[in-house]
């Protein structure tokens, strides 16, 4: 690897030019070694964002952050694998059902997940209130249990893209956050080191999510989707409707509670609409993975007959089938189960709640996703800093979702905390946070676009 | 003052906005105090940089970097005041002579300077190479010299704009030096807080310079004039030629000798013109002051007859005839003799000389000032980083400028220093560095243009 001058790296993209491959090396290799100073990948990241980087650039600078650490190699584990990434929202507990109803058909699903900070919740404070289960697992603890079940939820290991680590926080104080070539490469670094052959990208968009215009979604969609194609990994992505709550629930254990009416072949419309359109293009991803490399750890070769039967088995593959006949849920005991949870276990419920009710008759119009995100962080949900504590009862249940029909005085959503002085504040969140009308409204889809599918 | 967040004062920037006067005074407020983070202004730089500053922002921006330190207050002198700034280049050795001479017609002249580092050398280094010369002077003292001689050229104190002094480490390292509001407000802000009530700005343009192109030049020097208006600073700006070398000589005593002629009444006409022009305009300066200001500590009210006769006089000057008449030398040798040094003691010269040789008959058509300021600093002249020491006889000595004429074998240039082992790599710098043509070439005025005036 060449040696360059920082000044000089930063001046090439300050002046509109093209970074060369050699220069992201150094620059993300030197940075994470603490060999260039904050101040100035930060200017770098200041002139990244206002004059952008082409794909190869882009490829390149990814590329860099995922060899800033370790890489995990599932191709031994003799299955394809898909994992899923949802961009943040209001309601999000997709990937608990999801990842086993995608394993349930053979397919090694490693799910790193994050914690929640600010409205959005995290997948991991999810799980965690099921007694007993951890997210902690090591990459060999990973790589079994992948063998043995098929799927895994967990923290994703420090040993993966740690230049992603520290570029993150960085960027969290220095205004760069919203750059589309800094968010893009930030998760398929570390979606690409954590091994996964095919991906699926859940870009949200609309007042609950990061994207509010649906240009700048379909923008990151494509961009990630790029990365994915230029490192080897099946990639596709959808946009998706985050200007309402997803389904009737958000909160740890409220969540899991609707994740399980799912499994059990319910749950909320949307909700299983989308888990299935999700389900469908990561067994997409699976089967193209079979057609192209065949199943290396399987002894199974490209263009040979087993290779093409596996891929038409998982793109005939029913994932509405498995959900009402059982199988997804028994792999969900066996998810659980084997990160030392309980699936059986009562989940906990908030000690205290109180109703909103509807000030009118009509339809609900408008139920705007942030207002009712801050709500349930503020009851407890979720936390304001990465310290803090979060409670596994507390959040919001929905009784209407827009286009339903409501009756002045009627429960719209009951608040759930154990700690009842909350209350006002997550109820002054709500303000303004719905509206009901005489006439019923348009009702937008789960699914605004597809991209790379 | 109020309190801002900076990752939000960022974003302002970052996003073509339009900072606030408070956002500008707390960010700098903040930035000196060390409460925002290097990373956080390397970010807002780069915005500037790439976003640029209107007038007002500048303004107050320049503002706040002079309320970040003490302000030096010269009104009780009884005089006006006039400064001369330099943007910096090879063989400019303007201000020594110049500053004696306007002082000669009862012009305070505080001439705060620096040290050179690179191929420009510095006012400081060329007046140490007079036996027993000191740069460093308390507020006082520069205040008691300026009573007494009128004149002083001294270091710049560190209680004067420190935030200077801290966003211009900054931007040495994050690629953010060459932005036209960051450099205008860092000369600026440490030119006005040195209490100077008129400022006649010299911005080089050419190879030696750190402008090459005259429209940046003129950009820089208009905004350079708008912000002294702004902050009632009688500021005018020249724009003068440094394509080549100014004068016959670049290193430190070498260029005391070129001065010393000048103050005699002599040396080469380009430094004796530049000297004349700048002189003119600090003495329409200091006559602009008294029209508009009086003389506050001399009982001097604007438009009365003593103001309008003393403003008639500034014009009417003749700064020629000070440099013929020894009048202009006799105030160089109290300025040196108040600051410790000897100005008949005789000057070092360097151990060890060679010369270039012209390698054709022909007319001198190009000898570019890089190349020559580049050589200079090889011999010893000038410091590669800050604490390096400079050999006071070291540099370079030309014989012919451009448009003499030259015979095959004639020497162009002397080379001098006191360490031989230099001469190579001097000699390599200067490959390519001149051209003789058959044809008499077109010679470059001194002076390209002139704003504000």
């Amino acid at each position: 690897m060449g040696t360059f001058d920082a000044v000089d790296v930063i001046g090439v993209k300050r002046d509109h030019g093209v970074l060369s491959p050699e220069q992201i090396d150094w620059m993300i290799g030197a940075y994470t070694a603490g060999e260039v100073a904050e101040e100035q990948m930060s200017a770098l990241l200041m002139a990244i964002f206002l004059n952008g980087m082409d794909r190869a650039e882009l490829n390149r600078w990814t590329g860099a952050m995922i060899a800033s650490g370790e890489r995990l190699d599932y191709t031994g584990l003799g299955r394809p694998t898909a994992d899923k990434h949802s961009t943040g929202g209001v309601g999000d507990k997709i990937t608990l059902a999801l990842t086993p109803l995608v394993a349930s058909f053979g397919v090694a699903v490693p799910q790193l997940s994050g914690r929640g900070l600010g409205h959005t919740g995290g997948t991991l404070d999810k799980l965690e209130s099921i007694p007993g289960w951890r997210a902690e697992l090591t990459n060999q603890q990973m790589y079994d249990q992948l063998s043995s079940v098929g799927a895994v939820i967990c923290q994703a290991g420090a040993g993966l893209a740690p230049a992603d680590r520290k570029l993150y926080a960085l960027r969290d104080v220095t205004g760069t956050v919203a750059s589309i070539p800094l968010i893009a490469s930030s998760i398929m670094s570390k979606k690409i080191a954590e091994g996964t052959s095919g991906l699926v990208l859940d870009v949200k968009c609309g007042s609950g999510a990061f994207m509010t215009d649906i240009d700048r979604a379909r923008q990151l969609a494509q961009t990630m989707v790029e990365i994915g194609a230029d490192h080897d990994v099946v990639t596709t992505a959808v946009i998706t409707d985050m200007s309402t709550p997803l389904g009737m629930a958000a909160g740890n254990a409220l969540e899991v509670r609707e994740a399980l009416e799912v499994l059990a072949g319910g749950g909320p419309p949307d909700v299983v609409e989308l888990t299935i359109v999700l389900a469908r293009q990561m067994l997409a991803s699976a089967a193209a993975q079979v057609e192209v490399r065949g199943v290396p750890g399987a002894g199974i070769t490209p263009g040979s007959p087993q290779a093409v039967r596996r891929a038409r088995e998982l793109r005939d593959a029913d994932p509405e089938q498995a959900l009402r006949d059982g199988t997804a849920m028994d792999r969900w005991g066996d998810l659980i189960r084997a990160q030392g949870g309980d699936p059986v276990a009562p989940l906990p419920w908030a000690r205290h709640t109180t109703d909103v009710v509807a000030d009118a008759d009509g339809y609900l119009a408008t139920l705007s996703a942030l207002p009712v995100g801050v709500a349930a962080w503020r009851l407890g949900a979720g936390r304001a800093r990465r310290e803090d504590a979060v409670q596994a009862g507390a959040g919001m249940v929905l009784h209407a979702k827009i286009g339903d029909q409501v009756r002045r005085g009627q429960p719209l959503m009951t608040l759930h905390t154990d700690t009842p002085e909350r209350f006002n504040r997550a109820i002054e969140a709500l303000d303004g946070g719905w509206t009901i009308t005489a006439e019923p409204p348009e009702v937008s889809p789960v699914v605004l676009d597809t991209i790379g599918a």
